[in-house]
């Protein structure tokens, strides 16, 4: 058994990591972090919770002595601690952005700090497996990506990468409301939250840079990307509608071909109808489905903010990390309804 | 045009209060006060309001000079405002709870004050029209009854004042989350909100004193009642599931005829099937239904919370108060879904 | 008073027309017709509605004698009564969408049926009045815009006429429930609709040649329309994102100036901050935002399906025919939550 | 691997079971049956499901050859199946109602049929495990409860029988609308379901003989009960809000001690604090809460309906018929949110 550190573990993605987590075979948890809960036990926390009830949350992770750590902080507290994990042998697994944009001044102008851990920040390796997952395999660091990015560009890479598509990108996302996070807001509130549909992150959400970078190559700079997520009246899920732009005629079979190349070995990524969000609920799956909407091709992306998009995906990357079964503990199926 | 000031502008008893009177014929916003917002215009804070557009904002009421007040401040901050409100001359609906409570240790075990107004809590008239309208029409001082109160005694005080039921009475209440105010809390976060029906209020919820006082008389104490209010994933409305102990035989026909003799009057009571909480949605009105469920009476009770529960209660109050028509404002119909 | 007919009276539009013109001061409903429920009094089907409950609904409009008839029909239904309404002298509005395509063509291709009336079809005129009233006040028969139209041609169609944008434009629609229709489907099925964001209407909603026939123009055709309604968990509502290409830098100002001159005389269109659609509901009141994402300009337009995108429109287009106030019967105010 | 068959494999308690059982480790599909949808790959139909996608949904079950067969079956039609998948020597848990009412009787009273398989009726064990796992395992036909009365007779029938509680018992349910099955109807059309909460199931739901005949026994009647089913907008998930009258004075440690005596080695009961339906989602578990209000005792009992109310209980009871661990394949956890 493989021993696993959560840090942040009262947020919305820490519960997530601790729920699935619970049903991994080779990891078990060994601390858990918050800042607010310290001293509860996780099973007091998360009533839903079987394994690890009884593990007593800490107020820090001074004494973390695991394989793997996962980082589930608000913006800017990851680079605090990352060092001192790193150097004490665990490999770290970071859900927030803090190593995410490879750019510094790119860090400091979207999140209005400087970096304070430029070095971990160059060796950090962005965790989207299914774009490239050697580099995961043998990292010390891995940046899991935000939901949204996460989203988009299992859409829209591998088209891009071949060719199929040009700028501008049309990115309008939908969300559920926990994608904000465990901290109640004005605009989460119920009253507030369930009437409307809330388009939100103008002038520019903080995830679009990690997307830009994301397409962006030695070769050519990303497409111009519009991207405007909006919250929904739902708790969980991501659904995006992305309308690109064919380089030649747009043929949907195309398309499609690229993205069964692209995932062959991708068991997470499934390609097919117009998907729904319960099929993606509490699990690491992305579906990706191509309609022709008057000649031209529309893509849609599915998956859970939480999964796919946040706890799921950590856990995968910490499976290639330390070098087991990328889909171990991963396979729970989603909801019909 | 008769002159109407409204404290407490920006929560959502305010600015349902300012929605409504934006219809009324007779009355005119001239003074409208926040806390938080003073400065602005109630355009700005209301964009789907039309008339009063142009109105900014007050710190407070010093200034007011009108013919009613309409108090929609958290609890315990009328008092300290009503005696000199009354003193200048002008009459008072106050929606809050601070003179629901005739007496004043009764206040002061629920609200953890002592009353610092006794003396008008004294002569406040609990204004609910239905049950009584006379003394609302010589008042000076209206306290407005709480949401749940509302849709409980209408329902229940005919029936135990004709003695056709006897206690203990439950009163299961399923409420949507505007009744908890704008103010974001975990609870009404919606994330948690959205996806459970959430009891609270336990061991007893504050609006439960209102009902005893009530229903109780010179002669007999109030029946004993078993009060739970739950947080639905609605917006507006509140639905009580009233279960009674019928004195004798239950006769669903006895139980409507005293609605019918009861409410004859009272236009805004209407008494019929199963109710849906959309008929309710911006209006004065409260629906009644009697069923037997296994030979027992079951009643439903439908209002919303911030209009018969609420703002619009209070327009009916003033109304009275001013020698108006009692619907004067109040006959806009509720929608079908 | 003047007479109203309104035919299809217990559809969701049917409805919507009904709660409206209840509260009309010069419009009186005398008759109101359906096929499923004849017979019972327009009460006992919508107790939410004060006037007119006591009417029986009819089985059909033979023997309509009314100064205007509001047709909320399934499509194909209404090109069958109009000839016979006309005859009679009744002006019409229609509500659903046979007489809005001028093209017979069109028509056959999108609602699978030839015209069976193409007289009237090139006589009738399409009814969105902030783009076009004086034309509305001479007709006898208006076709009413559809609800994605109207929300997208409000948008749209002063950028387009002014030169400021060109396609293609993306039309992304979140739209509540409601708008798919009072008849059960798999789609609208709570426990299927109420967990997802559902993209339908590939790959051409019928919807769409209504907006392109409205863009287009003896000078130019239509910019290229990429349209994708999506339903989302809530009732009543439309939030359309559009996203448009500026033809030359762009300037917000600019955009806000063009519709500004556009809508002077408009109270129904609303131009400011991001909406929310509790604001439009039950309204007739469209409220657009120009926005800069990443220097791209996106549009929100927002208002109610059965309100400006149905019901209280078709009564602003009576108004206009009929010689009355535009805005009478349709000032009521939004709600905040 | 032991074989299982399930017949109704397309409506929500058979989507339920094949999600469940597709984690189960010593139970294999080898027949899905379906009227409508025979021929389709259950992959097709289900595309969040990763085992068992490939198999091919049968129109009956008259290839079956299982070990066990879960009938998911609408009302009066398992009747018809029963006596010959016993005859073959297929153990049979059946989801739908036909042998739980033991009096036939009472069956007719209820379902509005004669029982057309008396012989297996008298022979049929009720599968509530936590009241009485014994008989279940030796059982060839399990009735697995409805919904409702599981989340009822966790709560009630160890306080029930330890004589702790009196009548008359009102349950308050509330409850998702997937409880309502696949097929739309106009109670759970989203637009009609999404605003309001619904009671209905009067005067009588036919769960509640069910609920008696438990809690009956050869020394007593049943308790009266005052059942209320309410439609909440939720999709999955029960909560009941029970209203007991204390035999003596109502002391909570004396309820709460006789839960923890009764449900020692029950896993899948917790009891606690107020319980969040999330918890519950897609688990096999029920958890149940004791308060006090105004003195008096309430118990909320949480599940969801497809779960611990259906489909995961179904397999327990399999479990324990084939020998197995009662667990096995239920230990996935609830949700945080």
């Amino acid at each position: 058994m493989l021993r696993a550190a959560v840090l942040g573990a009262t947020g919305y993605l820490g519960g997530e990591l601790l729920r699935v987590l619970s049903q991994h075979p080779s990891l078990d948890v060994v601390l858990a972090t918050s800042g607010r809960q310290a001293g509860a036990t996780l099973g007091s926390v998360y009533p839903g919770l079987s394994r690890f009830s009884e593990l007593v949350l800490s107020a820090d992770a001074d004494r973390a002595d695991a394989d793997v750590a996962f980082l589930a902080l608000p913006a800017t507290e990851s680079m605090a601690v990352v060092p001192s994990l790193l150097e004490r042998g665990i490999r770290v697994v970071d859900l927030g952005p803090d190593y995410r944009l490879k750019d510094p001044a790119e860090f400091r102008r979207v999140y209005g700090k400087p970096h304070a851990d430029p070095g971990h920040l160059a060796e950090a390796v962005y965790g989207l497996p299914e774009l490239g997952r050697d580099a995961i395999r043998s990292a010390r660091l891995v940046a899991n990506p935000g939901c949204y990015p996460t989203a988009t560009l299992l859409a829209v890479a591998p088209l891009w990468r071949a060719g199929l598509v040009e700028g501008p990108i049309v990115v309008d996302a939908k969300s559920g409301t926990s994608g904000a996070g465990a901290s109640p807001t004005p605009t989460s509130h119920h009253p507030e939250a369930a009437g409307t549909v809330w388009p939100y992150g103008t002038p520019e959400h903080r995830h679009l840079p990690e997307m830009r970078q994301a397409l962006a190559s030695a070769a050519a700079p990303a497409p111009p990307i519009v991207f405007v997520p909006h919250l929904v009246p739902l708790v969980r899920g991501i659904l995006c509608s992305i309308y690109v732009r064919s380089t030649g005629p747009f043929d949907p079979l195309a398309f499609a071909s690229v993205y069964a190349r692209s995932y062959a070995d991708s068991p997470f990524v499934r390609v097919g109808g117009v998907p729904r969000l319960p099929w993606a609920a509490g699990t690491n799956r992305c579906f990706l489905s191509v309609v022709s909407v008057g000649g031209a091709p529309v893509i849609f992306s599915a998956l859970d903010n939480l999964g796919k998009g946040g706890a799921t995906q950590a856990i995968q990357n910490a499976n290639l990390l330390l070098g087991l079964e990328e889909t171990l503990g991963l396979t729970q199926p989603g909801f019909a309804v």
